[in-house]
């Protein structure tokens, strides 16, 4: 491999690709980056730890030998950012090193073989239905609204990961935990077919964070029996996916309630988030709510202290009093982008729901704390 | 206790003094703030560790009962920040709680009794012979350019701290570690009496990250026989001193050379960046400086790889191959704020000086590696 490229294009594709490269893995190949140089002056890069993998496209090259090499990637990303020049010229000799130069300085870094680098069977990404594709900024904004309860519990996999699932021409996002759920949908053009797949929160985690925010960008996206995969500009990735069958969700839906109240988001997540802070080393703090005469009191303590906070809101239906992790409320009210939010409650053992005001867009269900007897 | 104040300058009081709360300490009165509202509508806040101490001279407040307590700083801190309104309101009762009240929030803290809280004493910092006033920006640069040679090695305690000696009109601030000396004078006006103390790093360095860096603020210190007291606006900042004898530091005035080069700071701090990129696991890579025919060359090699880097420069008299570790070159060439740096040398094994080109200020001296035999 002998090539010559842009210092700035390499970089930031470099940064792009690394956010797949494999921590703390016992496969040191897998903490590289693939380097492969084209006859006709293009050079792609990849990185993968077991279930993602993120490739860049095309980082321009003037191409003298085509070739490909792996290199750690957290050196020869820190090697890039310090070169001095514009250009870097990058070739490699038959001991897999590659020597990198811009200016007067000459790095030769030891590689591994391409070879040893796993790579996705391209022929099993080709067999696709259909490509759907909505803005970059939206996925990006589904991901954010639910992804907080992706489950990090390990005992139930298949809750690691986000149901994605095409139905009526609508894209509806779910993530669940033992407590909670998270729902996010939006709607497709008409005719769209439907699917529906279990994607690894890293995975999406991962595509949120290099997902152009841009108006204008789109990114596309199709599922084959084992993977998903993701294509905006610059970049694609592929996450395999879970395998089993995700929890119903049917329940999210259920509008029926006996309490109902309109509050301001801004002031219940700062009530809620003063209340955590007596919370005693990271122990869960119950809250308790009370709703009554449009009003929404919220009282705590622990060994710290005690607090008391009211907000005032619209009610309707009965009076409440009605406990909860702070968390699961603080987490949604969070990515709420609405001024007001919507509570509905049933008894005091059944889940509640929150919605901003007029979104029909996402919805979170947070099941109680029992009351202390 | 009783009073009402602003929230957000109580909010930055806190932020101040929170830089002297004990972190990991066995006795938890050293994790609180001191607050102590006085008749006459003045809060004062103070924080210390064992060896250093903060105190915000004035919150404005309307105090309605004098009185003190002492909270823990991080609860505290972040229950101002999350309140809602603009006022907060502090009260205590008999049993050392504070309740914080701010719009509908009512937060209730244990705190402890502030008789608890170590004090200095006052009269030990009534009997100053003189006070020493600089601009704060010089003071914190003063630092900057500094403290990074503090020793961190407990085996000499002295050296962890940096001397301050003010002779002829002249204040001089030096960091040595084994291996090298940082210095930095600045003029003080004619008839300034001497003085002579060792401050400890870590108070410096607070000391610098609170000072303000606006051009006509001033800071004044002085030394008491065992504490350096230094005042700016709105805290002071009392820290005990280092007893012994600081090492002489004579050779760093030294201005003999057999060779000597004028080179650009930042192409030799890149240079010097890149090699260490190779070192392996934080082990210290020596670094092999060659200078010859108006070049210094700079190559390493580890188990990762091998580099070569090249600067022009001017040089005068004698070639020179020497080795370095290269912290130390880059430690002081990242806070040399000139263009070039001069660099003396006399023999392999002698030290080196470095010096911003025409700046009389400050000077660093690096003692060199044994060459590998």
């Amino acid at each position: 491999m002998n090539l010559i490229c842009d210092k700035q294009q390499l970089q930031e594709a470099l940064i792009l690709v690394s956010r797949a490269v494999a921590m703390r893995t016992t496969m040191p190949i897998l903490e590289c980056v693939l380097l492969t140089a084209y006859e006709n002056g293009v050079l792609t890069l990849s990185a993968c730890d077991k279930d993602l993998t993120i490739d860049v496209a095309e980082v321009p090259a003037q191409v003298d030998e085509p070739g490909s090499i792996a290199l750690d990637a957290k050196l020869f990303t820190e090697v890039v950012r310090k070169l001095s020049g514009e250009a870097v010229a990058i070739e490699t000799d038959e001991k897999n090193n590659a020597i990198c130069k811009s200016g007067r300085s000459r790095l030769q870094i030891a590689g591994q073989p391409a070879d040893e680098f796993p790579v996705i069977p391209e022929n099993e990404l080709n067999n696709v239905t259909h490509r759907y594709t909505v803005k970059s900024n939206v996925l990006k904004d589904m991901i954010r609204q639910t992804i907080f309860s992706v489950a990090v519990d390990q005992s139930k996999l298949i809750l690691t990961g986000e149901l994605m699932e095409i139905t009526n021409n609508v894209l509806q996002m779910v993530a669940i935990d033992m407590f909670r759920i998270s729902y996010r949908m939006e709607t497709l053009p008409e005719g769209t077919p439907d699917a529906k797949a279990v994607v690894p929160g890293k995975a999406l985690s991962e595509l949120s964070r290099i997902l152009p925010s841009e108006e204008e960008e789109e990114v596309s996206f199709f599922f084959t029996e084992n993977r998903a995969v993701f294509e905006a500009s610059g970049f694609r990735l592929v996450s395999s996916l879970l395998v089993g069958d995700f929890i119903r969700y049917d329940q999210i839906h259920n509008e029926d309630f006996t309490t109902m109240v309109i509050v301001d988001r801004a002031a219940l997540l700062g009530a809620f988030e003063r209340a955590v802070l007596l919370a005693v080393e990271n122990r869960m703090l119950p809250i308790k709510m009370d709703i009554q005469d449009d009003d929404l009191t919220i009282t705590a303590q622990s060994d710290r202290g005690q607090v008391e906070d009211g907000v005032p809101c619209q009610t309707e239906g009965k009076d409440l009093t009605i406990y909860f992790n702070p968390k699961y409320f603080i987490e949604a009210l969070r990515v709420i982008d609405e001024e007001q939010v919507v509570l509905k409650f049933n008894t005091v053992l059944s889940p509640c729901t929150i919605k901003g005001m007029d979104a029909a867009g996402h919805k979170y269900l947070v099941v109680p704390l029992r009351p202390p007897s």
